[in-house]
């Protein structure tokens, strides 16, 4: 039975560390969650307008988010907040709603989170494990293109609506004539400015020790590492402020983002229908999900995806509770849809910043919460001065190194057939949309997998010495989809060994599990063997497997337990002249 | 290079035994295609009123199949005419059609033609492993309740109209008050004959000498199987007699089969649009595949399945070329849709009869064919006469024998686990209708086999002696679903098993295949192992293993290829006084 405290510990992570929380895991967690918030606000800012919402909205999904996470989050350096990719899918299914994006987009968040929970629940983590590295990487490739490709109209000051990669380039190219020199040259600017400011990374060093720096980093060199840190809050400031100089002079050369009201998000229930008012009819929440339709699905299925395959990269080889994690995400996202926030989820390059900050625990995300408190209550009323082309910049450095190139060059080295997995997935990710390209692959590998379960390599060895046999060793899984082909594969290599070898031994010593299918093949294999004189011996050590061939094969069976039981049992004539086996041939079919 | 001689052999299987025919074979043929016809006769007309046509288009459907199958199949025992199953399923897909059912029926099997020889030429045949035993065996018996169920109403002279399994049974009970006493007695009087004269069989012998009875069977037991086997042509001759005798003193208290025109099917293009008359439009093949919709692709699947497991049933262990068998029965369809076919198919019954009549070569197709020539010139006239009751006693009990009630034992004693994919393709078959049904139940095994291949079970031993390590033995296929719970699983066993272990040994000596994502799970695995300060060392005997190892781990992995290049190369302490190597802790994870 589980005690009380442990199943506190199970649902509520938070309750494992308070305990021992000290001043200096408070210190670091303060200092992470400072550092993570700098890189946060001009994130969210920035990704809000990619899901095609106004500013706040960003800030709003940012804040729930780090609080919900440090009470059931499992992994410190998380941080859920809005991401790159989700902001992308909420605008592509939001966009065009008639009840209105913002609602469609807070509702969305709201169900996801719902979904979340739900899968991990009834704990169906171990879903995950169906997608593949290369499936992943093609497809967070391709979406880090979609994104960046999405933001080269505000980079160049175009105005064009575009759905996806193939009609964003078409739209562009259509448009060219009207590309805005004053966006162009601030946004270009700004993109050369951040990519600089990111290698200074390089000279800093991050306010914890880690395995190349041991020693305690100077003062100078942690400024730097900040400095790089916080490359786009600076440069959101430092040209919101540009335009303000602008503004005073009465210059607008820059687009500019649109007047957003400061303070507080409020609270609402994010299931409330659309009354009829003069003039328009209400929408009911039947009508409303009708409208998402299908998106309701995918984000989750994406959030749960991009979650889990962070958490792995930073639980440093520990195991990472899955379906705790979705249920810590699926809160994050209920809580948040009540604040007006968008589907949200957990970022690598937060991630990376605050394991670089030196955090320990999930409380960090709290500290995060308060500066986005702090950043909606303040920065507000200067958001119309942000250039829209800034936050392009942003947002392109921020996907622009999520392009996995080297990739390639490993898949190739290590196993090229999984280029055609990531090939298809990287492709049908672009012209078809990222969901439905991540679909493709894991489907593409699923086939894959089902090929390699349903024709397994099969040992055969011809033996000659004190006995004549054919020994045959099963692998692992004998399952309808291979059965067939085992009994076909074994009748055949005995039919070709000619009159000499009128015993099969079948080694199912590696054999955990075997289903009635294989069963019923074994029973017919051995009853076509003795039509031409041929006859077979299992060899097999597992209690649950000769179980199964005993009940399949009727009592006349033989079933060895060992390589002396075989010895002992084998009705083979014995060749008393040569000394120990000899294997004549071997192959694998 | 294959020689003109083996790809004619390869293409037309006729050519391998045309050679050595003899008057041996032609007259065991001979015996067999008249035995299969009498069977063949009486059941195509009834499976012809199943499949919502008129009884002259069962004969028209059995006759190419025998000649088709004669040059380009492989089992002697198939014969490829209407079935019961494909019947049903040919009155649920074209009896609503608007351009008329039987227009409909005939397009249906050049299209399933068309794709089964698609399917042959592109050597799917593999897929079909997929489909489990527990399901096709579930199918099948869901598919005789079916068809049994839809003829109730002729056997209780009721007149309704009803789709599905439900509707039926809720049909008979809603009409049971019009149940026509005439029909019914008839329809029962029927059965009871024909199971009757079925158990005569027990004892008779079939003319060949079989493993049972090795001497020449007697003169009289032969007229005895005879009997047996011609029994449901004696009964609805008889009925038809009967019906007519009623008829001369102006009684018709049975329903009879309407009158059909005699003679030869005339050859017409499956494919020809029907032209606009006065008053009616005309309807393009557009229109008309759009409104068959799916069934054009779910025919040939049931089709496939039916007849690849049939072949293996009689293929006696050897081989079932699945592609060429699918090259046949598409050549057998397309050439029957131009003479008034509906979609045809083997039948394991008339497979078993003329197995019994000891069929020789595919030839004997062809004396089959000529019968029906023969019963299509000489017996029409009769069809009118033939009791519709009589017609469902055949049908019933041809296929109350396919219900499978054994099966559920042996499942049950052989592998339980195995009992969900049946129960599920049972209850699926029966209230969604057979073909969704079987495409649950194989989503369902594939769904079981990528859960076992992704949870493998994988040998943890610890092992102290000259050595102390923990030994992990990997399945044979070390893929994307079950990489990232390997690599967990091993890091949990190293953890768990103390500081005294400071070396694990993962053997993959029985891993045949390992893709990119197992690569790089090895890789962060043994990064972190680093971190705790173990080491890790791979056993892997294949070279193919080994080189994705290095390529995936870098150049400090080390990898052994032997048990004895382990024993040298081990950094491991060697601790002298033990004598050799002990096993402490065994666990399957």
């Amino acid at each position: 039975m589980i005690n009380t405290w442990e199943l506190m510990a199970r649902l509520l992570p938070i309750w494992k560390f308070i305990k021992k929380y000290n001043g200096a895991d408070a210190l670091c967690d303060l200092v992470a969650g400072i550092t993570v918030g700098l890189t946060l606000i001009p994130q969210v800012i920035a990704y809000a307008s990619l899901a095609g919402l106004e500013p706040q909205y960003g800030l709003y999904s940012a804040l729930c988010g780090g609080i919900v996470y440090a009470i059931f989050g499992t992994i410190p350096e998380l941080n859920i907040a809005p991401t790159a990719l989700l902001s992308l899918l909420t605008y592509q299914y939001t966009h065009k709603v008639t009840f209105g994006n913002v609602k469609a987009a807070i509702m969305l968040t709201f169900f996801a989170g719902i979904l979340e929970l739900l899968c991990g629940i009834l704990h169906l983590g171990f879903l995950i494990d169906f997608v593949s590295t290369p499936v992943v990487s093609a497809f967070t490739s391709a979406g880090a293109i979609t994104i960046a490709s999405s933001q080269i109209k505000n980079l160049f000051g175009l105005k064009y609506n575009a759905e996806n990669f193939i009609q964003v380039w078409k739209n562009f190219f259509m448009h060219i004539s009207e590309v805005q020199l004053w966006d162009t040259a601030l946004g270009f600017g700004c993109i050369i400015v951040l990519l600089a400011m990111r290698t200074l990374k390089d000279y800093g060093e991050p306010p914890v020790s880690t395995e190349k720096t041991p020693e305690k980093s100077s003062t100078y060199k942690k400024i730097i590492w900040f400095i790089s840190v916080g490359r786009n809050a600076m440069v959101v400031v430092g040209c919101a402020f540009m335009a303000y100089i602008f503004k005073i002079y009465d210059h607008k050369p820059f687009a500019l983002t649109s007047k957003v009201p400061s303070g507080f998000p409020s609270f609402s229930v994010p299931l409330k229908p659309i009354e009829a008012s003069n003039g328009t009819s209400g929408t009911d929440i039947s009508q409303m999900l009708a409208e998402l339709g299908y998106s309701i699905a995918v984000i989750p299925f994406i959030a749960i995806i991009a979650n889990v395959g962070i958490a792995k990269a930073f639980a440093h080889g520990k195991v990472v509770d899955a379906s705790q994690e979705m249920v810590a995400v699926g809160l994050c996202n209920i809580a948040g849809s009540f604040f007006g926030s968008y589907p949200v989820n957990a970022s690598f390059s937060r991630a990376a910043v605050s394991s670089a900050s030196g955090v320990r625990t999930p409380l960090s995300g709290i500290y995060t919460g308060i500066m986005v408190m702090l950043a909606f209550t303040f920065l507000t009323p200067y958001f119309p001065y942000i250039p829209k082309a800034t936050l392009a910049a942003v947002i392109i450095c921020a996907v622009v190194f999520m392009v996995e190139v080297a990739i390639t060059k490993m898949i190739w080295r290590i196993n090229r057939l999984d280029m055609i997995p990531f090939i298809i997935t990287f492709i049908c990710c672009l012209l078809m949309g990222i969901e439905v390209g991540i679909l493709i692959g894991i489907l593409v590998e699923v086939c894959k997998l089902m090929y390699f379960t349903s024709r397994p390599k099969i040992m055969v060895k011809k033996i000659h010495g004190r006995r004549t046999y054919v020994r045959v060793t099963l692998n692992s899984l004998v399952f309808f989809s291979s059965a067939e082909y085992c009994r076909e594969k074994i009748f055949q290599c005995v039919l070709d060994s000619g009159q000499m070898f009128s015993l099969v031994l079948v080694d199912c010593t590696q054999t955990t599990d075997m289903d009635f299918t294989a069963g019923k093949c074994f029973e017919s294999l051995i009853k076509d063997l003795k039509k031409i004189d041929k006859s077979l011996i299992f060899l097999a050590s597992n209690e649950h497997i000769s179980k199964m061939l005993q009940a399949s094969c009727g009592k006349d069976v033989v079933i060895c337990k060992s390589e002396e039981e075989f010895d002992v049992s084998c009705p083979g004539k014995i060749n008393a002249v040569s000394n120990g086996d000899m294997e004549t041939v071997t192959t694998q079919m």
